[in-house]
């Protein structure tokens, strides 16, 4: 394939050089000095090239980041990334998420589940004339949305046409940019490797987020295609990818001050939000989704007390929850710690101030009160969304009725490209093998006790937010009581064998059916399609206004600007080193294996598996000490900038090799999305040392380091904490 | 008066040189060499001299340490040691506890309360001959006990015949040696200063004995005397005291590495303790005391909700219980931890060792199981009088019944030298005191909440442990509710004048009341007195054999030794060092203003006063900014080795100038009554600048600080945070 090399921007900075920036992997070359600065060994330039090295083995699993080790298509990526796989394939008798995973063969390897999908960045496209350049200004906002819609369909359509790849257009800068990107789609994943819970997920919830941490969050996965070399679904007969480039996995620790680079793909920011727009989530968004989730998660939990499957069968909802509480509890504390709106309007009155200043910057004059006038429409009914959304997403059964009776409406439409996004042929085999994949997270009681809640909160909503269709539902009924009986004894919605039926019929077959659950989705639908119409036309209005905003701040500054996160693949670099979190302590970058004996407690969230502590205990951990800590390093810490998505990313030394998968962020960095703080912002990292340690002198999974090419110490006799 | 040079002790060591040891000032002598090197810049032989400077200006205030810092007898301790008198002082319309209290001339100073004192420690003799060399071997065990008691309190009679002193025999080396300590007691203590609560105990329970701390924990006393100099009850007509020596107020901050020393008043040690006690220690009382503590504050706590009279009532004991609940909770993890009982295990069989290798060592072969078996011995009934213990501890009503009758079968003695310890006729001026200063805590509805708590306690003991008379009565009411009926119905002992008539009282004259509080401390005390003549019989028999577990200890090692805390003057030096309380964590040895910001809550227990904070906004900080750290310090570690008692110590700095006060340990620490680990084990102090910068930028008490001739810079118009 021809080497990427994509027009390097020209813009302004906003944010101070540092560690601060997501930046795209075609800006890397212009940073080239910086980087080298950092103490980056290799060339930069190669991080532009996406099919090269190492920039040629990170990959994206939809959600999380991750990267081939292997030439025979080994992917490491996080623990937490590799749940669904162990959830999927875990039983009340065989309890992979407790016990972990080894496969000592290839024929081991076990089905990763529906919906798993390796995806390998091969090209990046700026289509932004094709994108906005032939939409009318005159077009009504509505109607600029739908023609920008249009326009991204035909070019992710064109871009697919080939096959064996998935295609976006992401919007940059707010709208600014558009780059296309082209994925190679591999769908037969395996699960490979997991060490035990106590490892892989050690310190639980309780020290998510936190800094020290012990935490072994990886695991390994297995691409395999066609006999053809091409992407193909599971079979027996499929074998391994080979990726053309592998990241070597280093031997050696970092140390305090060492470069580091991550590659992976961040799923959002909001750096360049308004203080209006940060305004509202500070004191509603974050707030009632925090409520919420603390909710749902209780009431799940009590549920799962009682019996092993229903555990199983809430685990990844209420691990998914949890994750956004801690985040959004973090994200809410630093909103008041970083003063994250006061800066924002900060920024704005300098930006006024700017304009004021400059008669060739008046034509920005109007884009605040623009802005604000639009947030204000955006969030008018924000109670009553955001109670319909948490209806939809409490019930997994509600959520499966939605998808069909959606799906139903979009099919009729004749026209692919008419067809709503996420709606498309393009997404119909995603849709099926969702259908599939829910099953392990249905169960009825779980499913009626999270509704219930929620319905109960709907009746609390104040009048100009009520939800029509769900009041209209409950009164007809006689109340939430009678209507969650109803709804559950008519419903086969939660029978895979008649959901994937439904999932082929028409809105008529559907209705025909007098399905409770179809009905009830059927009934919220019109306003959903309402709600979703007047989104498009903001969203319309704020195409024409967010670029010129950015815009505005990059004329009214100096310096080079990254974009938001969005999902796509970008580099952020920085050094390994600690922070103050408070008056008086200190963190230093980097735990050792000393700290998870004194963390274990021996059950619950800190129970690391026998075999480990074994290992600790009788120093089994030749060839892996640290000189500078004189111990088997565990995590550490590092000033690189990331965020959700970034989970499972590799981290680069400056010699190119993966010396560690990021994993997390600390908690004092949790108001990061919306500003980064040099002396506080940090991302934490599993050391590689730590992970051959474990699969060497805990796990045994000598199969695997002799595949990456790394040394084994304790080949003979090691005991395994997996597969118990 | 003559300069004191007691003999030094040459006794080998068991612990390592270190900032481990509690030594009795004469022993400081034999360390000036270590002293010097440590970085002490004065004479060490000063600090064996107890009437010269320093030494004769470091005093006890009985359970707390303090010292004089003015001409006019000055005295700065911890706030919490000043408590008392703040509760005294207040009522719910002058809420001193949380506004603090400044009094800007002599005349606006308040009475400290009943039974505050201030003992100048003037004397310390060996009297180890006089106390055990008369004793006969032959006698039995409780007849030695009773002899040794004997001895003692002769020694005490003649010290303090002469008036103005009090005078106390104490055992040093588990009974090895006995040292008669002549302490001058002040009567008539002031209340000088003291910051708001959001100063003086800023961060409360969460923060105590934690680190990073930003504790004001000072206040001021003033000791007076009669117009001829000598000690004298509190009268208007009485003059400050003007105490020989004084120290000098450091205005310079410590810095890491500096050379620091504390004297005080340690309370209690078990660093000689066996392992068969420290485990009894570890799975019963620590337990115990935690449960009971914990439970009788809750109860305490849920009564003070409502009304504000009740809090202030049970404030002081619930502080009180609060602060062992913390400590006995970090002391059991500090078993585990530290893992004490396997040290004195290892201690012991290294002992047994010995003696099984030194044929002149033979006589110690049977010391450990004659202590074995005494231990077993006094934790025979351990539930029983734990229970008994508490049953008279929550109810201050049956305490002082309790004290009251105890009095009155110990008046009847004709002789005062066969009256108990605490109730002979040198005491009874402090027992008057007591059921005076009792009055503020007698609260009759919370006293039946404790006392029902724990009488039903009683009711679940298991047979064998039974509290026979509390049973009996009980039984005879009808059950815990009714007798709680009668108890409280028909006693006068919460009316203070009644209170005090009874404690003139005969046993007989107490007896025809009918008071059913005296009725039933009377009931119990049969069983007490039991209980105490059992433990006089084991302690006979340890007064035998400790003193020889000690010799075996000290012939079976070499170096110095110190012994346990016991209550008196001690001294210990080390230097501002921080640590690391767990992986990737180190807690810096000095905390700043900036970290009160960060604490800050405006609420609740970080609520410091708007004047400070303002203050701190403002930068009102000139003259009080420390070079190395760039703000003004609150408070710092050291390696120095303290326990309760400590609380209020003067902090030394290398020129033997108060550079802080001693006010805590960390939680790492809790272990440390029994091990001390160099690596971890940390004393807090309140650095003598953030004091003055409180007092001068904060509290205004310019006064003060131009009594003690330090520099005021915020002389006019500061505003106050005392006495809102």
């Amino acid at each position: 394939m021809k080497k990427l090399l994509i027009g390097i921007l020209s813009l302004a900075a906003v944010s101070a050089f540092g560690a601060e920036g997501m930046w795209m992997p075609q800006q890397i070359p212009s940073l080239a000095a910086e980087l080298k600065k950092a103490g980056l060994k290799i060339d930069a330039n190669r991080f532009a090239d996406l099919t090269g090295n190492p920039m040629g083995a990170v990959i994206s699993l939809g959600g999380c980041s991750a990267s081939f080790v292997s030439p025979h298509g080994l992917v490491v990526t996080n623990h937490h990334c590799g749940f669904g796989a162990l959830q999927f394939n875990s039983t009340p008798q065989r309890d992979l998420i407790t016990n972990g995973f080894l496969a000592k063969t290839r024929d081991e390897e076990l089905p990763a589940g529906p919906g798993s999908r390796i995806f390998v960045t091969t090209n990046i496209k700026d289509v932004t004339a094709r994108v906005t350049g032939s939409v009318a200004a005159s077009l009504s906002n509505i109607d600029r949305e739908k023609a920008i819609d249009r326009n991204v369909k035909q070019l992710v359509d064109e871009c697919e046409k080939p096959g064996g790849v998935r295609c976006r257009v992401a919007s940059f800068f707010e709208g600014a940019q558009y780059l296309r990107t082209t994925q190679m789609e591999i769908k037969d994943v395996r699960l490979v490797y997991a060490p035990a819970l106590g490892i892989g997920d050690f310190g639980g919830e309780t020290d998510n987020w936190m800094w020290p941490r012990h935490t072994g969050d990886w695991s390994y996965l297995r691409a395999y295609v066609g006999k053809d070399g091409k992407p193909a679904d599971y079979s027996k007969d499929n074998v391994p990818y080979h990726p053309a480039h592998i990241l070597k996995v280093s031997t050696v620790s970092v140390n305090p001050g060492d470069f580091v680079l991550v590659a992976g793909y961040p799923g959002r920011t909001f750096r360049y939000r308004t203080a209006a727009e940060v305004a509202n989530m500070q004191s509603y968004s974050y707030p009632s989704t925090i409520k919420y989730a603390t909710d749902l998660n209780n009431i799940l939990r009590d549920l799962g007390k009682a019996d092993k499957n229903v555990e199983i069968a809430n685990a990844s909802r209420i691990k998914g929850n949890d994750n956004v509480l801690k985040n959004y509890t973090g994200t809410l504390t630093g909103f008041n710690n970083f003063h994250i709106v006061a800066q924002r309007q900060k920024r704005e009155a300098a930006l006024a101030a700017y304009i004021a200043a400059h008669p060739q910057a008046a034509k920005y004059k109007d884009v605040m009160n623009q802005m604000n006038a639009l947030e204000q429409q955006a969030t008018a009914h924000e109670q009553r969304n955001t109670v319909l959304g948490w209806i939809v997403r409490s019930s997994p059964m509600l959520a499966q009725s939605s998808t069909i009776y959606r799906l139903s409406l979009e099919r009729a439409k004749t026209a692919d490209i008419d067809r709503e996004s996420g709606f498309q042929q393009r997404d119909w085999p995603r849709i099926t093998e969702g259908v599939t994949r829910a099953q392990k997270g249905i169960e009825p009681n779980s499913d009626r006790a999270g509704l219930r809640y929620f319905l109960n909160e709907s009746q609390k909503l104040p009048s100009g937010q009520r939800i029509a269709p769900v009041d209209e539902a409950i009164t007809k009924a006689g109340g939430v009581e009678p209507f969650l009986d109803q709804l559950y004894a008519n419903t086969k919605i939660g029978d895979l064998a008649q959901r994937k039926a439904m999932q082929d019929e028409t809105t008529a077959q559907l209705a025909a059916r007098n399905d409770a659950m179809i009905n009830l989705a059927a009934a919220i639908s019109p306003l959903s399609l309402d709600n979703e119409s007047q989104q498009k036309e903001i969203g319309g209005a704020m195409s024409r206004i967010r670029p010129m905003y950015m815009e505005a701040l990059r004329t009214s500054s100096g310096g080079r600007l990254y974009p938001d996160a969005n999902g796509t693949l970008r580099i952020t670099f920085g050094q390994v080193q600690g922070y103050t979190p408070r008056d008086g302590v200190v963190y230093t970058p980097l735990t050792t294996i000393g700290g998870i004996m004194a963390k274990n407690t021996g059950s619950g969230e800190f129970d690391a598996p026998k075999a480990e502590l074994d290992a600790i205990r009788t120093n089994k951990t030749a060839g892996y000490i640290d000189a500078h800590l004189g111990a088997v390093p565990v995590n550490f810490l590092s000033t690189v900038d990331t965020t959700g998505g970034n989970s499972g990313s590799p981290t680069l030394n400056a010699k190119g090799e993966l010396c560690g998968l990021l994993f997390d962020g600390t908690y004092e960095s949790l108001g990061s999305d919306f500003v980064v703080d040099p002396d506080i912002t940090r991302s934490i990292h599993v050391d590689a040392v730590y992970m051959l340690w474990v699969m060497d002198a805990v796990d045994g999974a000598h199969n695997l380091l002799r595949e990456m090419n790394v040394p084994v110490h304790f080949g003979n006799g090691a005991s395994a904490s997996t597969g118990r």
